[in-house]
């Protein structure tokens, strides 16, 4: 940690910053610029020592130098962490598929999309049985209900399933029936959900926030390690701009960004980053250009019939289009898409 | 809803159009402009009838017309609301100061301040039991011992209190001591979060997310509308933008916005809106002259000691020069500072 | 400026960066942390060196500590800066409001307006002759024409005039006719204009841009400051975020950070900063009250046939009833709005 | 154009709307829907109208429904426009690859570079011989002594030269040197600018601005193409968000969907869109992946000792190791890169 002088800093404000640091048991190293004085401390640093200091007198302002997160770190844990879910190894060498409707509407829906992803290529099952939505007048999600489909679309096809935990009382429930849980982007700062994830011994995914910095969205996937569960995978899903003609922006250099500073597997979800079926397939094919450890896709047998989100859902065709051209992407890229599970789980 | 065609739609895409709306039993007014054929859908418009209709050929874009919202529209509710807390109307002519510690740290830090705040003419004493902070290394707060303290500093000075629920199961607990139940920037959307404190027979304010369209945050609190509960007062607090010298970015024009759209109270909440002490006394003004109901405003007997948030806490000496000026400022603008109670609650 | 080191950095890599630094004839004082190593920058500092030293192997960042602009800045200029224009004094305790259409259309119209924001207490007449526009299908302006009219309406009210330039070659013919010329928010880095108003001499007033940090719109005024011209006002006219209720987000917070962190004058702009007529009177006040020197309004004989930007421009009642309600507003601060020019210019 | 009425508007106002429209030789269509009245707007809508209608008693919003651009949109030209540049065609099957340093600093610096850019197989060589700056303390570039030493290296490679042109008086140079004129991001909306080089007969490459709407963006291409010049490439360059990782957030849908609305090619430039040397590359093979036309990449003899930018400038290794992966992932989506001159020009 740095503290910044003023330019008109008097030595007795110098001085008082170097005590003020000394009482707190640190070590304070001045060194004189030609405008400015800088104080750095020395010590084991903690989380409001930056308060202590900045509202001292003469104090510019305080630069913290370490990063806040430790665990998610790749300075503290250089090998890349890999999730694994059945035989998939997410954060491997090999790309997995995760597809499916946005919300689990019937079983029929969800049977058919299931085998219809499957057969295209698809390694997980995705779909929303608790449904966020910005109105409380839209379709909420099926519960329980929804969860039991997902289980029996599982059984059936043998895909490992993910879905979204919306609250705390919730976890045990999802957890009974998923194999990834999922914090929507909404919830990436809802610590008490956090911390209960981080509870469990199952993967979670962790959506970055509509308005959250990487660092943030890295503290929060803290929240989730620090209690003990280290199967986090990360999932790039756009951030709010000012742009209006999609929903969202991916923000595609999140990916190598993730890829250097942490260790965690990285996701993209291009059917939220952008909030339209026409943009999937071209940003699908940036995020795993860019080093994505694997894509979230929604497909639905009639996206207009859709309960949610029919927009940016893609029909089984269009799916099975891009899967062809993730394939052939990956390989030029010297990765290749994980082997999808050929038979029913026993 | 307005269906705009593309502009070289054809005859049978603009029927299929009109065919469609029909069988989902409302009605479709073509009308043909020299580009583009736009369809007025007519009849009750349902909640994904959007997607219904973008994903057919021809269609260029939907337009939703109707507004979202219904129960905190005030087309649907011409009157303000007035939200009571004792003997104070949050809504009204008198506008209403809420101060006190961005934490409770102890019962000496909080009834010190209580005493402070109410002294310099604060009505509602503020103060986090429950706290939410972005590194899981930071202090989350003294929890349920926190709220007692909030009681005792009620019995002491006689202010109601209003503190933050952050998760769905410690609503009745923290209901059971609060007059003011706080939903935080971060849970906007906790939809499992706003329908609890939809069921509660006790005011709540709701604060706007960081990265929250005034439509959106709108719809927040239509999730606590429809459970029945209609005490909600808003709070802008700042929004997430470029500018990286502020902690968050104060959107001063909501307040005249919500005051035309909405019929609920709005309070500003200028310290989390800077995040700098000094700011907080300017944006305060302001928000007042922009027509606020009332201020929520951090106070630390020793900002620099402070275990949250110190760096955007006023002394009490500049909490006290502050009511002074907005009472000068309420009086310009043809209102005034509610009246404070003057003696402890029975 | 700082250098911190990665946390595994070789003592070689440290050693580098000093040795470095001393190649460029500064001094490297290091600072050996718990974690980072960091070496503070001793010397005069130069615009590149941040890039000569970023990209040394192992250094995780550069950190500047100096600010990055010097004229603008109060740390070296303490005392305001007050421009002025005939007697009127911008940046003292005296408001300033300027008033006028958006573009000037015609003499009857820019005459009549002239004389009704006069009668109404405005200081200063604006009109656009020269008008950017997102559109090229928009109206752009009179052009000279415009200019001619602006100098006929100040003979006929003494009003001085503010107008926009918009191309280096235009400088000295719209300096010929106006008394302060206006740079527009998109223009706030055409930098060979900036250096065109640098070297004239009459005051400048230097809007934000859309998506300009405060920092760098200081560099902005510090382009025209190098040059020579001294009197700089700048003008806060909102910011792009991603509300769309509003055309921007007025930053109401930039106008007490102005006045802390430089001494140039800072005006309002709320007709630009909220694009609606009935926004303008709640944030000129907020404006007000969060201590801004003057504002800038657009007022139109009749907004519904404006040629430009009708939706924000108040009638001729409403700002009548606005600059009352400033007045008093005014009072209540401790200041005063100027006294308005009695007769016409000689 | 849509007029919506309010909820509660009366007859009166409505058919006073209507009246006014057909005062203004259009014509008006009532819709009534269940909670709104919308009124359909038919005949040449001409651009002040909105405001016209507006202002109107009982009106709530007026809806644009057809693009404000025309030349630039698909719609009206369906066929990709193609921008020739010597044997080089941009827009075509074939990807361009324009490479050299951020700003031309010497003929030794320049040659240097041109040699290596050309030898691992770059089209175009980029330099800036007129260069914006934040600052004024910072390099400006050589000016027309630039323009002399990218005409020089032109010789030397064969290599055609794309360079940014800053103000309207010096567009006769620079087109006299360089084969493609550049507008940089800040300038987007520097009209008089754009309405010079729409006077030229040579390609201009229009840099998307940091807080520009891809609308925006289109309507700034419509100054250029309404002059004249349909020789217009586009340029994603990255966008102001609120992230501060990266210098801006690279919008790579804004690929596709210029794809989809409009005809012009579109280059993406990931230097100054990451501002990081070490996203480079990932995020160039994002945009090839996403459909760019090509990319511009800066690329330095020795990036620690580069006068502008280094920070995101490749070394000549890097650049190499680049160019062999954009061409393997080119192939894997059926395109390829453009073959490169091989001889010098005569």
């Amino acid at each position: 940690m740095i503290v910044v002088m003023k330019v008109h800093s008097s030595q007795d404000e110098i001085h008082g910053v170097v005590k003020r640091i000394e009482e707190l048991g640190l070590k304070g190293h001045i060194s004189q610029g030609v405008e400015h004085t800088v104080i750095g401390v020395v010590g084991q640093i903690f989380a409001e020592l930056r308060d202590r200091l900045e509202l001292l007198p003469g104090v510019e302002e305080v630069i913290t130098v370490t990063k806040p997160y430790k665990l998610s770190s790749r300075e503290f844990h250089p090998q890349n962490t890999i999730v694994k879910v059945n035989n998939l190894a997410i954060g491997s060498d090999e790309i997995i598929i995760m597809a499916g409707p946005c919300a689990v509407e019937s079983e029929d829906q969800l049977l058919v999309t299931a085998q219809a992803v499957k057969a295209a290529g698809a390694h997980i099952l995705r779909g929303g049985a608790f449904k966020p939505s910005t109105s409380p007048y839209h379709f909420r999600g099926l519960g329980e209900e929804g969860l039991k489909l997902l289980a029996r679309a599982r059984e059936e096809t043998g895909l490992p399933v993910i879905t979204e935990v919306m609250t705390p009382t919730d976890v045990e429930l999802v957890a009974s029936y998923a194999d990834i849980l999922q914090i929507g982007a909404r919830n990436m700062q809802n610590f008490t959900l956090l911390d209960e994830v981080g509870k469990i011994n199952k993967p979670v995914m962790l959506k970055r926030g509509l308005s959250s910095t990487i660092q943030e969205w890295l503290l929060a996937a803290e929240y989730i390690l620090t209690q003990g569960n280290e199967q986090v995978v990360l999932c790039e899903r756009g951030i709010r701009t000012f742009e209006t003609y999609t929903r969202n922006t991916m923000d595609i250099s999140a990916i190598p960004i993730i890829k250097k500073v942490s260790h965690l597997p990285i996701i993209a979800d291009p059917s939220h980053g952008t909030g339209k079926w026409y943009l999937v397939a071209p940003l699908a094919l940036a995020a795993l250009a860019a080093g994505a450890d694997g894509l979230m896709i929604e497909v639905h047998p009639n996206p207009d019939l859709a309960l949610k989100d029919g927009a940016q859902s893609l029909t089984f065709d269009n799916f099975q289009r891009l899967t062809f051209q993730l394939m052939r992407l990956a390989e030029a890229t010297g990765r290749r898409l994980a082997i999808p599970s050929t038979k029913v789980r026993a």
